[in-house]
């Protein structure tokens, strides 16, 4: 029941989940089962088979406070979805719904993983090469430099099995590539890299990002979550200009129009969309989250992105990697 | 003799801001003067008129540490064009030259305007609207609330001179619109905005930047300068990507060079080069620092807002700003 366009965007990306990789999932649509219901109808879904549909009555809004929800809201899409994870009667849950509130849900219904302080999201950032894994991108405001460090292991691991390399490179933001410039949180944590087994390359700036000099960079959720929001904006931005371009002339217009597809192709890289939400790393399960704008694409992304997560073992490999690094 | 292109581009770009403004300046090239007298020539200017060179023997690289380059190299360029800035016997001082060694000089050799605590730099992103001035973009790292505060101040009053705003509106760079969202500083730093009497309009988000929601967005350097290069590096993204789907076939290439005009425009008002450097506010005089890699258009820029600062009595304005909100 989460986002902007629940249950809509929602039940038509599972249906399309289903639709493209039918034998390896089931989703189960958590929420008030007779919008959902008339969803289904809408698309032509019998509903016999593929999918569940379990009912939750109530509904965290999007400026709900997380921790009020969770309280006042136990029969929410959001709590009862969780729950149903945490029971092991689905195996990943995924929500484009209120990110304060499936973050504290997955932290305290699921639990942490051992060894993990404090459970990350991490976002995918398109570069010249293969993408860019930014952690923490929200989810921890203000970190000790352990989390940094911590932030680092679990997103190596993630990288890894995403793009199958064996020793994803790990970066740390900073304002420059010396290791001795930093903030005081960045600087001592450089001290933990440098002492890991991580494949650490120092510190990156924000220059490095798009240019795909690394796989993995960690900062804090403060710096991420900005630095997330400012790129989400720029296609937005590209396009207003471009539109003011096209207004300042007939034939200007007509030339953008034949450049369109080559723009769009162009645009559509810098579209979280196509990479649907982020995935909640160091919780006991997979928990994904999406924007609260979700596409249906990005809803049927999300869903196909948690299988891969549970088929990678991705939990046994980060406390693996805990225990190796801790 | 400062940036990557000494002093070819600097002095490239005096002659040309002397070409366009004669009569308001008179660039002191400060550096050395067989090598400045050599571009000169190059350029086929007398140098009788209009601009006077003032020899330094030695030069700052741009890997120096900023303390030991001070220190060591007191005939440097940088060093010996700030003291004439102090002495009076030039009005600003402008260089492409280590970032750090001229905040460091500036601030030292200048000192602080009174009832600043850290002198800042400010970076001008291109939005929707009129820019929005980011401050601080890389000066000071750590920040206590008090300065974030201070950098609202004296960014309110430099975007107010630029675009000729009575109230430039003030926002704090943060993770969600509610004053509740934020780091620990942030959090802090929002209840003395909210009592200030500067047109603060709270939380504003890393996706509000480039939409121009707000003429000046406050946040530490650190976030500022990773922001800063990010921003910077998304046109030669947008460009590689661009190439690369050109290259998908003759017809793509031939609608892309179409568009060319169109991109160019859109793409240059993404291009620092064209704001010039970035002001340093707070210190007793004024101080612009330029990229390493300046163009002589990004030089010339430069030296044309350094001459505005000087007509707008900035520091007389900060000062009295200070005072009121102190």
């Amino acid at each position: 029941m989460g986002g902007d366009f629940a249950p809509a965007n929602v039940v038509r990306g599972a249906v399309d989940a289903l639709r493209e990789q039918g034998g390896r999932i089931t989703p189960i649509l958590v929420g008030q089962e007779p919008r959902i219901r008339a969803e289904l109808d809408r698309l032509s879904w019998n509903g016999k088979d593929g999918l569940e549909v379990v009912h939750a009555s109530e509904v965290v809004e999007m400026h709900d406070s997380p921790n009020t929800a969770l309280k006042a809201k136990k029969d929410s899409s959001i709590v009862v979805g969780v729950g149903l994870h945490r029971d092991r009667k689905g195996d990943a849950f995924v929500s484009a719904g209120n990110t304060g509130a499936v973050l504290s849900a997955s932290t305290l219904i699921l639990g942490r993983l051992k060894g993990v302080s404090r459970p990350t999201i991490g976002a995918l950032f398109p570069t010249e090469g293969s993408p860019c894994f930014l952690v923490d991108a929200g989810a921890n405001v203000d970190c000790k430099p352990r989390h940094l460090y911590e932030f680092g292991v679990m997103g190596s691991v993630y990288v890894s099995a995403l793009v199958g390399k064996a020793e994803p490179t790990v970066g740390l933001l900073s304002i420059g590539e010396e290791d001795g410039k930093g903030n005081e949180v960045t600087m001592e944590a450089m001290e933990m890299f440098r002492k890991s087994r991580l494949n650490f390359i120092g510190n990156v700036e924000g220059r490095d990002i798009l240019k795909g000099k690394v796989d993995v960079a960690v900062c804090d959720g403060f710096v991420g979550n900005i630095l997330l929001k400012f790129g989400e904006s720029v296609p937005g931005f590209l396009k207003s200009r471009l539109k003011e371009f096209a207004e300042t002339g007939l034939w200007n217009k007509i030339r953008l129009l034949m450049a369109q597809g080559g723009l769009r192709a162009v645009l559509k890289k810098l579209d979280y969309q196509e990479y649907g939400g982020v995935p909640l790393l160091g919780v006991n399960g997979v928990s994904i989250i999406g924007h609260g704008g979700s596409t249906p694409k990005a809803i049927k992304n999300m869903i196909l992105r948690a299988e891969e997560m549970v088929r990678w073992s991705i939990n046994e490999k980060i406390q693996e990697a805990m225990g190796t690094h801790g």
